[in-house]
């Protein structure tokens, strides 16, 4: 054996989100050896939400950075911390689950996946030319930038019209541009944006390209059922089009769906025993915080069931150094 | 046909508890017409939780009725409410679920079984006779009535270890009965009872009769792998053995577990395509207020969906009322 495997932990959890940090907490409480690895610090998705008022027990609305500080805060208070790493791939074998990451390697009996879910891009020519230049895909983010402005808004989901009415309150108008000829969102949100006087909509209709040299000066739609085609004259393109899951680095280890999503038992079990999964990086996710905290919370104990009737492993670190 | 059957609703939700007010929370931004059944004006269990600190995102511990109103007004602020009512019957067919409760009949084209769960008893000579007079399920609401006296309390879960921890800083002292030699606690609460200085353990026994007249005086233990008998002196007997899913009033409608927990997969659906389950109530869930919430987010999330996609069956209320 060329180099002595990493300290055994009891448990390993990918990703600071809502489901990560849940699962912190109870692994803290539960007094599991747990890290906890995040590459940013915590907090996920909630760092890039405006607003959250349907997590249930808030009192009154919240900035999302502020409710991943909370939850960070809770997870420390019970004695799991953050490591700052991501993980760039995993093996696993009947006792123990192995994570490589940028800056080190992580050894643990079990495994929570909690690496949630990233925008989907338009993939049309100029987008990625002008990222950061007027294409954003966070409101929350970037949506000061635009005061005075006209933007475009692409998406017809929850997400799409959350950030339409954020956007709304800051720009002077916004057009959601759908493919579709009505709003996927909650109808309390749809009802919202139809109401505000400064958006409008675009439905039926794709971007075929993003236009602009130094910074975004227009998008060109095409209308999904006639085939015309025309220019809106938009200083900002927001892109709200769906979600990927943070899956790549797992290779073929567990089982994913179509949509690289990570597949479950009700027990967030995956297709490795040692193997769990939380929030929105696991199929059938509803993506809301409240579930991935859910998620989180059941992971954990039924890892700490798991781990409770078992002997652990020897600990083949410990073994190496006293034994030739 | 005999009468007017009742208005039809979108969605009923029974019981108001962490998953029925956190169904009621998504129900009412979804803009669903929700009716929310509960015989006690809500809360559930987390009436009679003295201390919660695990719930994700809570910056300090939290009395469960305070929670639980937290809970109800954000509900109740989205636009759905409380009916005073519990069922005693439900039926189902392809398009709508009856309920039948002790006020009043419901109609929803969904339905969201809520009901949680309630406390196991030992039924032991004495037991039943005694409850109110020193025998009780719930340290939080009658611990204040043992102060400066000995208490046993019978069990070895999470529910029981936090019980005696709650009953120590009351009562003069805590005998922890349990029948097997070791806690499933979690480990910190574990910790705490081992290291308070007025609890102790009666390990691997069973409590076979509760002493007493007017009042609880006494618990008769046996020892189960010697079979000795003793009597502990005690004027307060606190049981947490178990919990029973309330789930009776569903006949043979969907399938059960053999505990009689709400079997659902992992959308929170049961085995009738408009009736889901959510927290407590159901199979496999860890009894978590996190999970309820997560279970009554997904269940609710997923029924939006199922109604956006069909069109809704003629209200017959309505119809009977302009037909001969």
């Amino acid at each position: 054996m060329s180099s002595t495997p990493p300290e055994l932990h009891d448990l390993i959890i990918l990703g600071g989100g809502a489901a990560g940090t849940a699962a912190g907490v109870y692994a803290g409480r539960g007094r599991l050896d747990t890290l906890v690895l995040d590459a940013m610090g915590g907090g996920g998705q909630m760092n890039i939400i405006d607003t959250i008022e349907n997590y249930p027990g808030l009192t009154a609305a919240m900035p999302g950075p502020e409710l991943a500080r909370q939850m960070r805060e809770q997870m420390e208070r019970f004695g799991a911390s953050l490591t700052f790493d991501q993980a760039e791939s995993v093996e696993a074998d009947d006792d123990t689950v192995s994570v490589t990451g940028a800056y080190g390697r992580y050894r643990g009996r079990a495994l929570i996946v909690a690496t949630g879910a990233r925008h989907r891009e338009l993939c049309v020519p100029g987008e990625e030319r002008l990222q950061g230049r007027g294409v954003s895909y966070c409101a929350t983010c970037d949506g000061a930038f635009f005061a005075g402005q006209r933007v475009a808004l692409i998406g017809g989901g929850d997400s799409a019209v959350k950030e339409a009415l954020f956007l709304s309150r800051i720009v002077d108008h916004v057009t959601v541009i759908h493919r579709r000829d009505r709003l996927r969102a909650e109808q309390v949100m749809q009802e919202r944006a139809f109401e505000a006087d400064n958006i409008d909509f675009a439905w039926s209709s794709v971007v075929t390209e993003i236009l602009g040299e130094e910074k975004v000066a227009g998008v060109r739609l095409r209308q999904v059922d006639t085939g015309e085609q025309r220019t809106l004259d938009v200083g900002g393109v927001f892109v709200f089009v769906g979600v990927l899951p943070n899956t790549e680095f797992l290779g073929g280890l567990i089982d994913l769906d179509e949509g690289g999503f990570i597949v479950t038992d009700i027990d967030m079990r995956t297709s490795h025993p040692r193997i769990f999964a939380a929030g929105d990086v696991r199929a059938r996710s509803v993506r809301q915080i409240a579930t991935a905290v859910g998620d989180g919370t059941t992971a954990v104990l039924n890892i700490q069931q798991m781990l409770d009737t078992e002997t652990p492993p020897r600990d083949l670190a410990r073994v190496c150094e006293v034994e030739p």
